[in-house]
């Protein structure tokens, strides 16, 4: 069954917004054993809408919709879909009271631009919203059939998986797929595919697919296939990769640096603090982000200034002096005056210079020292990760959860 | 002048990968006076990519491919290309020396699989790559221009702002484009466009059009016209707009809340510190996401544990014990204590629950607590920002950054 994508709105074209939606349908779908094969963007314009629909109905059995269904007029999505099925907007007025209720537990007062919420195409199967004012439509159309949600992402995600997943369940027959995700961190794509051509070979003749997908200081590598035996055939890929990569593995499914970190942390029964100078709090984000966080995250500095070096990590401030604040013993003594002061079992430090500005010919702009402190004692490594500030920042955050979980103690599992 | 633009991987169709390259584009475009009319995505499969091609060129002047050149073999934009244009692939010998040399420079081995990455179609023109192995490619066709670029975000972006916007202004007569976009907290899109909307009529008529973005508590509304006049008419738009939305506007670019706090920090002279427990290092890392922030961010605290609270801000056991964590007289205490122990001018606090467990009857799962210090005393708020962890956070960093903006002193202008 192909499945496509159409994403509407002039924001998603103008580079106003991040098309966030496509990524976690195209996650949604595949899990459910569905892959989008095409995904366009359009604006919020009659003739560019059905111009996407054609073509999308022209190829595919099923066509998702997101946006363009807001209360306010740059809003076009629904007259569009009304007219293309010939199904004329009429007032529900169980839904519009629903909204009434909606707005006074909130509340907000109901505009009567509202109630042009409660206008649905004659015939489209409803799919109820219960986060916010606009509902999902189905449309059938000769045993196609496309969906239009709205494009909030997280009213668009309920919708998906309480209704337009089940639906399509019943209605379509799904096809096994199997991806397995591998997570390398220090090493290149070109060296780990170098590494593992011969598997590559071997396996990609047995119908399992390579895909490889760089992302700042870390490799994803992608494992996929499709039909019965698809789990074998990627279980094999799986070991026989793994057998030759082991060492700058950092797990096996598709998640980040930091959830390998926190979910090792829990094994473990261990407990966590960061000082990060250059990543300027994002480490300790990466690792609150995470439900459950407060299991093995004991809390973080971000001391910006030398005095907060001082007062928050123990940082002498002769050493500062002497040796620059971004620096190994100065970046040791970060991650082991936190520890101390936190009684975490491991502590991660960052000093660096995110740039642009701020560089020396002996301290570059990128130049990122990370040190972990354990009772064993306390690693700190130099990366040089360019000039560019969120990419520094992010590139450090991987390596500084790559290089905590490499200095993490063997557990039994 | 029409511009499309391809994005070429799987891994965007399954969601491994949020494609930020369009957004990037769209905006590059926009501010040259281009906007992009569609955009499709599409896999690594020569028949997927020839078919979008086909569409595209149909309807528009220009074709902006990315992705899809990386030496591993999952990537074929470049054969496919070669076919569609007839140009077959011919080894550069420049290019592999310097390839070479970049290899070598960095300490990593040349591998053969590199040696493609020096293979280009006959004839296009080649628009070097200082950043990466996969250069930019160029081909004409009866007036129309096709442009493929590497997928890697940073060499993307420095090959269309070095090599592609110059080429198209040179090559095509763009038209006058004017965005002006105004962002608002704590107002819905609803209630935002009930208070403009006889403006918006009288506007609409004179061709402004009106967007309306919501993201988490903020709500942007871009006001946009055509033509030799636009200025103009976008400037009446804003003026009128703003004498009755001043209440709730926090600042007049397209910027984040952290970005005009920042800005509103430097033009007072003054820094600012943070004690956050459930944003958990969010807020930090979106100020210092800002270059230039160590003028005026001293630095932050994450307290997730109750001793951290004590022992970083300040605040004593008992308050945490007698109010419990997520309460006013905590999230005052954390700004307070902060704003002391740094000798910063304005202190931030957040305490909540960000979920999904951890939530009682009297604070709910997105109750979050924000506190804002300076000299003149503290201002506290207590937001509701729903069941969903990350959303809770963002949310949680925008009304930290408005409500500290709103606490800060009139500055001459």
């Amino acid at each position: 069954m192909r499945v496509e994508y159409i994403g509407i709105g002039q924001e998603l074209l103008i580079g106003q917004v991040v098309n966030t939606n496509a990524a976690w349908l195209g996650a949604a779908l595949r899990q459910a054993g569905l892959t989008l094969v095409r995904a366009w963007t359009v604006p919020d314009e009659a003739e560019a809408i059905r111009t996407a629909l054609d073509g999308a109905l022209a190829s595919s059995d099923v066509v998702v919709l997101t946006g363009g269904l807001g209360p306010t007029r740059d809003d076009v999505t629904k007259a569009v879909l009304s007219a293309y099925f010939g199904m004329p907007l009429v007032l529900d007025a169980a839904l519009e009271a629903r909204l009434r209720a909606w707005f006074a537990a909130r509340g907000l007062p109901f505009l009567p631009v509202q109630t042009g919420q409660a206008m649905l195409p004659e015939g489209c199967t409803v799919l109820p919203n219960p986060r916010g004012t606009a509902q999902g439509m189905w449309f059938d159309r000769e045993g196609k059939a496309v969906i239009s949600l709205p494009g909030v992402p997280y009213e668009m995600e309920g919708l998906v998986l309480e209704e337009v997943l089940p639906r399509l369940k019943t209605r379509f027959t799904l096809p096994a797929t199997v991806d397995k995700t591998m997570v390398y961190q220090g090493i290149g794509e070109s060296l780990l595919a170098d590494r593992i051509a011969e598997i590559e070979t071997q396996m990609t003749a047995r119908g399992v697919s390579f895909a490889y997908l760089p992302n700042g200081s870390v490799v994803r590598l992608r494992l996929s296939a499709v039909g019965p035996d698809a789990p074998a055939r990627v279980a094999v890929a799986e070991a026989a990769v793994r057998a030759v990569t082991e060492d700058r593995l950092i797990g096996a499914r598709d998640a980040t640096p930091a959830e390998f970190f926190g979910e090792a942390l829990g094994a473990r029964g261990w407990r966590c603090a960061v000082a990060e100078s250059c990543t300027g709090g994002a480490l300790a984000a990466a690792l609150t982000a995470i439900p459950g966080a407060s299991r093995w995250f004991l809390g973080g500095v971000v001391p910006y200034t030398e005095a907060m070096k001082t007062g928050w990590c123990g940082v002498a401030p002769e050493l500062i002096e002497r040796m620059g604040a971004v620096s190994e013993p100065v970046a040791r003594a970060m991650a082991e005056g936190v520890r101390t002061r936190t009684g975490a079992e491991v502590a991660v430090a960052t000093t660096g210079v995110a740039g642009p500005t701020g560089g020396t010919e002996a301290v570059p702009v990128g130049s990122v020292w990370i040190a972990v402190a354990t009772e064993a004692g306390t690693t700190a490594e130099l990366f040089r990760f360019g000039n560019h500030r969120s990419r520094t920042v992010a590139r450090a955050v991987q390596a500084a959860c790559a290089q905590a979980l490499r200095a993490l103690p063997a557990v039994d599992r």
